[in-house]
């Protein structure tokens, strides 16, 4: 039994959901660190986004049975400091797993990074890599909202399938059944690319260059191909960016945490009305969860992959 | 001796300069377009922007005597459409190849692209490549006006010594002797870059982009370096892109010419009371046109180049 000090500001979590994110590749020796939650140590539990239950709290805001979303670690129980703490979930009528996912860290940089970044205007014709994925198929989502022209690249036919039939793609192709990523672009997009929304990096982005419309717009939300290559793969065709005018922008969705309020009034009321839809790739069992994380390097997911440790 | 109808909207030039600019190479064959002039054609005078004497006029606004700044071709007398004038120089205390340089495109291209797309603020860091060219000379000095550090780079000594004595560079370094220009670049910006203006594209990108700062900015105005390769150079450092939230930006100073006369508001004052200098590489003679445009793509030029066939 923990005697928790009040005021000590610790709170002890029961884990329910542990979420498999790209970034936490950054938190892995041996590469640069964004700014924020310090690198991994070996032979500890790593730290990730979850959802968990409070079992005991050294904080007002925060009391026993309360379901919060934050940073904890891959552990059964935590003890974590207040300040990793996101968000109490008021809102329990949607999967708690949500809160990882569309709700969650995915959701809003989706939001930010298409809304904020890509500048979308109606009828744009909008490009999505890694579109099944947890940030992809939101974005995808959000420009037919806008009405633009969204096309998705995926890696699998099941995914292409899911792109085209539950979220709604106008097309979506299988980059790895393409000779030509260049003749593919041209083929869907025979009038350029508007906005391309980056998850993947590499030779994708060489090909898209080429393919931008004049003054169009390439949010880069994350590089995931890129992340365990000993070497990158290398961009051609950067001098498109000063013939077309194209605006590159990195993106860090921490920095956009400020939006949050105005996101979730956006997103709930879409995803009861059905109009948004979400598919999570759920393991159970903490032991499951490094092949889960370490699938997600190798697109082995199908849709936003969550770990569930426990129910409350 | 022409006779021009009035209305006819076509002017008689003689033309007194002519201007050498990157972007004239990418009016040659083999080459992606931007929008607007029509690529050369074989056995034609190419165009350019020039400075020319209104010799006889079939559009009410320009009369003979007037000098005008406009594209007009290579050759001593030019039949051009009255939409090929930019302007009617009122201001003749400051010579008139400024009109081809400073207070012509290059300078607009400084101005817009460093205020606009660079968003500077007093105390950043900024670093600018082929700096003692037609724009790079002028993107430092507006980056002291703001109290920015500037850092330029450039091939010779001979130009190293012109940003540091004449400009006033807060330091400038000969690109070519430096074996590493990732440590170069450590060395002059040991807290990162804030803003890097690019005029040469490739491998200075490249080791650019590890060293800048979280959020920098990158307007690219030209890729000079690249425009006579078969194959660009490559860029292996996209990644810092997502990992320091980097913006990229083409530049093309054709779509920015509504702030010409903010533009002209803000510069003649300048030049007038000496605060912002600017150099020029003159050469006499059209016959010697043709050597001094080849040279602006090897670095020869030292400042701005410029082709004099003629005085008033």
């Amino acid at each position: 039994m923990w005697l928790m000090a009040e005021g000590s500001n610790e709170i002890l979590l029961k884990n329910l959901i542990l979420s498999c994110d790209p970034f936490m590749r950054f938190l892995m020796p041996k590469e640069e660190n964004p700014e924020g939650f310090p690198p991994y140590a070996p032979g500890s539990p790593i730290t990730g986004c979850g959802v968990a239950e409070v079992l005991e709290s050294g904080h007002p805001e925060y009391k026993k049975g309360d379901i919060v979303c934050g940073m904890t670690r891959w552990e059964e129980y935590s003890l974590v400091h207040s300040a990793q703490i996101f968000c109490k979930i008021q809102n329990t009528d949607v999967p708690l797993s949500y809160y990882t996912g569309i709700l969650g860290m995915p959701g809003l940089s989706a939001y930010a990074s298409f809304y904020e970044l890509g500048s979308p205007k109606k009828g744009e014709r909008v490009f999505v890599s890694a579109a099944s994925g947890a940030v992809g198929q939101l974005v995808g989502q959000f420009a037919k909202l806008m009405g633009c022209y969204v096309v998705g690249s995926a890696e699998s036919k099941e995914k292409v399938k899911l792109l085209k039939n539950k979220f709604k793609f106008y097309e979506a192709f299988n980059y790895k059944e393409e000779q030509d990523l260049d003749a593919a672009l041209k083929r869907y997009f025979p009038e350029g690319i508007g906005i391309y929304f980056d998850n993947v990096g590499g030779k994708t982005v060489d090909a898209v260059l080429v393919n931008m419309r004049p003054h169009g717009r390439i949010p880069i939300c994350g590089m995931i191909s890129q992340y365990n290559l000993d070497q990158p793969e290398s961009i051609k065709n950067m001098i498109a960016v000063v013939l077309k005018r194209i605006q590159i922008q990195g993106f860090y969705v921490f920095e956009h945490y400020h939006l949050y309020p105005k996101f979730v009034e956006f997103i709930l009321p879409n995803i009861k009305e059905g109009k948004i839809v979400y598919v999570e790739d759920i393991v159970q069992g903490l032991e499951n969860g490094p092949a889960a994380l370490i699938g997600l390097f190798k697109g082995k997911n199908v849709g936003k992959q969550v770990v569930v440790l426990a129910h409350e």
